[in-house]
């Protein structure tokens, strides 16, 4: 077996047992492109050697989705199936795991008019509204995991000779997620203690406040009473451990959904709806977002803001520091997933129950109520630099350091 | 453009306009492999070219579904998604047409259990029950086509220099699909009429019996009061022509259900559930059988035997003259599209109700009272040689040649 065979192999028994850690008798989703066939089947044995009841594999194709979206009449982008929902709902409501495993060009859909996109992406959203609720409580087992493509490859390593960008890619992946360790489970298990470490201080901490400045960025956001930092391993409604991303280098809560005020301007591009958002900046009052600049993607951004009334305000806020080993690579990926977990983000959209005491079993209307924020989109977007300093504000007032020059101060 | 891209193009365009023949907002569901991306990637253009809505692909993988054959529970084989069944009739009902692309290898199960095979077959027969009725009353538009496997192809060109099987394979679709010809379209219009002054002429005849006479062959089929021949070009619902399968060169009616008598013998392999059944016999009493021996595959041709009530009965009756283009390339596909189109067969299993007077519009229960036969599965088996005779029997009890050493009599 070549070493390239073994790492994939190792990346596989990671997604199956770390990933979505599937138990015996459990149905596994794997929602995937054709392009990820060879490591995608790996996974497939991998779970149901572990036991996994079924494995049900949605396949989707690049190609495909862009000749949809440049010949289908526009009719067709008001309409997610409906059966795919219920399908995924009812897997979901079984006790399925769903893995992601992606690995589209990030600008896959540049070109195509912002609204095919941004109805789609309304209409999917909608349509899987529960899902989501289920994914945003930790109901099921859920993660999200990347393999190169062709078109991926070629966006992150245009400079490299064509022939080897595929390879740098898988290189930089196995990299990001520990697969090249001696024993990479092992090494996970290190890793979701360092990060909780950082998550039971500032869940100690409480702030109540955070105060961000930078370049371009002056920003305050208020921390709902109650709020949980999390970070790595997440568990289950059945108690079972799971990772939700991987990589995954960050340790997150939620903002108050009325409580953020001022300008954050962007670091990493974002692609989003198959498009390139670059250089841009959201300005905030009282929670909402009153204004949006970019140099590069502004409509397919302010497509994104206008999807519904929640994308007008943010449900995530997240830390990773400037010297996270994927920020070192100084790769930059165009893909959320790697990008994401090399700088601090905060994400446009639907908060995470699991973020506040008791929220994993409270109502829509009880989670607003702590200010929790809900929409049918949660779009992250990267605002860390070496230049980022973070402040703590505690609820008598005591101002600390959090970040200091794009690390933690503490 | 390589004559190969020109060859697959056309063939693209063969399937969208002559086998479903795609309508300006209508729906295409494309059953397929990802191995047939190449090709499936042309049609999905091609039928947005032409207007369709949406294009559903649903990817299917061999190497995901022998894993789950090797390694799943036994349970796993005894459920089929509910929702997938539930979309697919659905779509049925708003119209969709239907496209399966065939490329598995046709021993792709082989060694499986054979109950594993047989569970699943009837759990996807029960679960698609309402769609086979729509499809067998040409409710929607469809069509069955291939396209090569390497799995395939080695298993058809065994002899060949490895990396030439594709190529050869290709070739041989393209001929037996008319693709090499100047204007396919053309040449598939001249086809179908051909083959409709064959069924004009046994449709004024009205045969009562067929009796069948060959080597390990001694076979009589009734044929139910108001039978049709039929072939080629069928007439969906809504009045638009279709193709149910490319290639195609039979005529094809229904028999009475307990109107045969006698046994038929196998002349060509039958691939049936990822398993080969060869030399075969099926033994019939008043259209029931009674027993079936084989050389190779006896178990899986058993359980489909046993698949249900209707299992044990015909379904179809199919003429096929030994010098059939297919046929005369002397290449034995193990596959039932190509090997049927080269040879007279049958098929176990449920009748199709165009194929008898005002049947379209039956109930199920009229259907049966008319003779045909219900079932889950329709299976067709290979009994043609150039040693088969075949007599028609009139009502007035006078016989006449039909075939004579393989090949039409009139």
């Amino acid at each position: 077996m070549s070493t390239f065979q073994e790492n994939l192999q190792k990346y596989a028994e990671l997604a199956v047992k770390v990933g979505v850690n599937i138990q015996k008798g459990q149905t596994l989703v794997i929602n995937t492109s054709i392009e990820s066939a060879e490591f995608v089947r790996l996974v497939v044995k991998e779970a149901y050697q572990i036991g996994a009841k079924n494995v049900v594999v949605n396949w989707g194709d690049d190609v495909v989705t862009r000749t949809k979206y440049e010949l289908a009449p526009d009719e067709a982008f008001t309409e997610y199936p409906e059966w795919r929902a219920k399908e995924t709902i009812a897997l979901a409501e079984e006790g399925a795991a769903f893995m992601s495993v992606v690995s589209s060009s990030p600008d896959l859909l540049k070109g195509i008019a912002s609204e095919r996109i941004s109805n789609f992406q309304k209409a999917s959203g909608t349509a899987l509204s529960q899902f989501r609720k289920y994914v945003q409580s930790d109901k099921v087992s859920w993660t999200v995991i990347a393999v190169p493509s062709k078109a991926w490859a070629n966006l992150v390593f245009p400079d490299a000779p064509e022939d080897t960008r595929i390879e740098l890619l898988w290189d930089a992946i196995f990299k990001a997620i520990r697969v090249d360790r001696d024993n990479p489970i092992q090494a996970w298990k290190e890793h979701d203690k360092t990060l909780h470490t950082k998550v039971d201080y500032l869940n100690e901490k409480a702030y109540q406040k955070l105060h961000y400045t930078a370049p371009g960025t002056d920003l305050t956001i208020e921390l709902p009473k109650g709020h949980l930092w999390c970070g790595a391993g997440s568990i289950n409604e059945k108690g079972f451990e799971f990772m939700a991303n991987m990589p995954t280098e960050e340790v997150f809560t939620v903002p108050h959904k009325t409580g953020v005020n001022g300008t954050v301007s962007s670091t990493k591009p974002l692609s989003y709806g198959g498009n390139i958002i670059n250089n841009f900046s959201v300005t905030f009052k009282d929670g909402r977002i009153v204004e949006v600049k970019a140099e590069e993607g502004e409509e397919i951004l302010r497509q994104l803001v206008e999807t519904d009334e929640g994308s007008h305000y943010l449900g995530e806020v997240a830390l990773v520091p400037h010297r996270s080993p994927i920020s070192q690579s100084n790769i930059l990926y165009y893909n959320t997933l790697f990008d994401e977990n090399a700088s601090n983000h905060l994400a446009i959209g639907s908060a995470y129950a699991f973020c506040i005491e008791g929220g994993k079993k409270m109502s829509s209307e009880e989670l607003a109520e702590k200010g929790l924020n809900d929409s049918i989109t949660h779009v992250d977007f990267m605002i860390g630099s070496d230049k980022m300093n973070i402040d703590g504000i505690t609820a008598d007032g005591t101002v600390e350091a959090v970040f200091r020059n794009g690390d933690w101060a503490f």
